[in-house]
């Protein structure tokens, strides 16, 4: 009997239970603290009635003879795989229905793709980025090279024709640091993974905060891109999904490497590994890109994005330099006075009862650098940023 | 980029898709034919009540502030994992809370459980066997050593010392088979696995059809088990969720190889790469281990349990050799007159107009045997035995 030995190079992640232990230690000895998070990457407005509703209906369904539906097609039901489509076609994206598959959350699509490449890849990663991307390549102890992402690029690198990768991650809008890559950054990024017979894994779970259509919601919307790019979406952010499990992956039917169908590979493995999501939850989803789901989920959004302009005013009141909040719930900005991103946790804690996360925790080049969200209610948003600006000034 | 390359060894099954292209076209000849399926191992009966109300309470929740849930534990919310950890108590089986891990299937977990081992194991597994075992081991290059299942060891097979494997695959009830080990027949599998450092993958998804307590309902019924065992089991089948999707995996604390936590492994496994179940469907999988919604599934189960006798009664009144139909969905009868599957399948479909599975397509030792499955009305299933029972007296 052998282990899969890589699993004890795994750093354990001690990010948000330090963050956890720290506020608890806090609270004992201030206990009328009036603490307010806005840390967590976690929405927090309910699902919209449209989706609460197709839901309900779709589990009575199941209750009757008549409506009950046993096993789906594991690549998600064509009613679900034709609304994403469709959503695609906003941004001028023609996606084909056999070309989507729905998950239970891009998280789960994001490790198990792996299994279709070999454990000989070199990946590429930005540094600082979303723990997961890193963890999961270690488990099958693959090559990382990270790419800085840093205050002279804006924390969008752009790639180097020196560096020579196999499989290249990209988040934009970014979980931590909000950047988002413009359509000439990633036409940059298609060039080089064409250039090297490599693939981007493309993790759009924050797209739906892009204000406007002059920054690309998908990367199909640079020429190329179908031949060389994986992308990775959700409801989580857009429909307020994270309890509710929805996801959805594309694979071009044209990407192909060695002449073999990636599309095809990825279908064989889900429907070995996989049984598809639930039909309830796929109603919801059906739900969350009908007319009046989507105007719906467009107020929430409209509401966090107030939140992110609250941040934003108050974090460039206080003179601090920041990127985000315009197309992603995140702000990140720089420690002012050279503080560590742990001396600003426990300053803003300490002094503001306001408790963020400390950059550090998304890799050394987040050292310096803090992140705050907007998914919080705007009340406390606003309180909190009435905090720090007064610490600050 | 290098893919990985054991997909090229995967062989196309063809099974449902051949049945299905059968059956089509035998209805182009024959437009009024009426024909009965009782092929695909697909539930029939809608879900409980009991659990439509949970669900549907658990929609309204989501779309309430107040109530809202976001992010749950990748591990399954405590609500269902205690639930769980007292219906093992019914088999006199002590399993904690953070021994179980809720997914959304055991489809799921027996494919990703893989992510754990290393691919230089050697994985024993049964023939005639659930097609998925096979193909998850292939996909990572795992040598498979098959053991055979046979009319002579009733489909039972035992361990054979002489046979060196690190991971052994037990199926019970058995899929497809039906058949079903007792106590003693487990209790060597156990004691094989612990003289070679190995490790039982026991897929339990049919125990709700095992009638009364003398057989086991759960490997850790014995002892030794929970050094060696890990165990699979869904509500797919138990509560007719196949298309609601929620099961569970039990890891053992006490379950370690080369001093390293089994369980520690897949919990990081899972909180890497998985983000959880649907809230909504946590709750109505909760319902299904409640007092009422036991007691709506069990009536179910009888159904299906009456089922399974008429075609039992039928399979015996034609004079085959069968098994299963007891403590099993499933019936595994010989094909009379040295009837190939395939001749088997022609047969029926021609001259009964009815649709059953050929047992080759589940291994080499499946040639020669059919499945029949108790999934459907129980009239339809009458007028089918009549129709067979008429064919063959």
């Amino acid at each position: 009997m052998k282990l899969n030995n890589n699993y004890q190079n795994l750093k354990k992640d001690y990010l948000f239970s330090t963050i956890n232990k720290k506020v608890e230690e806090y609270k004992k000895t201030n206990p009328n603290a009036d603490i307010i998070k806005l840390g967590i990457g976690d929405v927090t407005k309910p699902l919209c009635p449209e989706i609460v509703e197709a839901m309900t209906k779709a589990a009575q369904e199941m209750g009757k003879s008549s409506t009950f539906r046993g096993y789906g097609p594991e690549q998600g039901y064509l009613f679900l795989r034709e609304s994403i489509a469709k959503y695609y076609s906003d941004f001028e994206v023609s996606i084909k229905e056999d070309e989507i598959f729905v998950s239970d959350g891009a998280k789960s699509d994001l490790g198990n793709i792996l299994d279709l490449f070999s454990g000989d890849n070199t990946v590429l990663i930005p540094d600082p980025v979303y723990p997961a991307y890193v963890d999961t390549n270690i488990m099958d102890g693959r090559k990382i090279i990270y790419i800085g992402a840093n205050e002279s690029n804006k924390f969008l690198p752009l790639p180097d024709d020196r560096i020579k990768s196999d499989i290249i991650y990209i988040c934009s809008p970014n979980n931590p640091t909000g950047a988002a890559y413009d359509k000439e950054g990633l036409k940059k990024w298609v060039n080089y993974a064409i250039n090297n017979d490599a693939i981007i894994f493309y993790d759009s779970a924050y797209e739906a905060f892009i204000d406007g259509y002059n920054l690309p919601h998908s990367i199909y919307q640079i020429e190329g891109a179908k031949e060389c790019a994986i992308e990775f979406c959700s409801l989580s952010k857009r429909a307020g999904f994270t309890g509710t499990r929805c996801g959805y992956t594309v694979i071009p039917k044209k990407l192909k490497r060695n002449n073999v169908s990636i599309n095809e590979l990825w279908f064989r493995r889900q429907s070995t590994k996989f049984n598809g999501v639930s039909y309830i939850v796929q109603r919801g989803a059906q739900a969350a890109f009908s007319i009046e789901g989507s105007k719906q989920i467009n107020e929430n959004i409209f509401y966090y994005r107030e939140n992110a302009k609250i941040i934003s005013d108050g974090i460039k009141f206080a003179g601090f330099w920041f990127i985000g909040g315009k197309h992603s719930p995140y702000i990140w900005f720089k420690c002012p006075n050279k503080m560590s991103s742990w001396e600003m946790f426990d300053y803003l804690l300490e002094k503001a009862n306001v408790v963020g996360t400390p950059g550090c925790g998304f890799g050394k080049n987040g050292e310096g650098f803090f992140r705050i969200t907007s998914f919080g209610s705007k009340d406390k948003i606003f309180e909190a940023m009435a905090r720090i600006k007064k610490l600050f000034i």
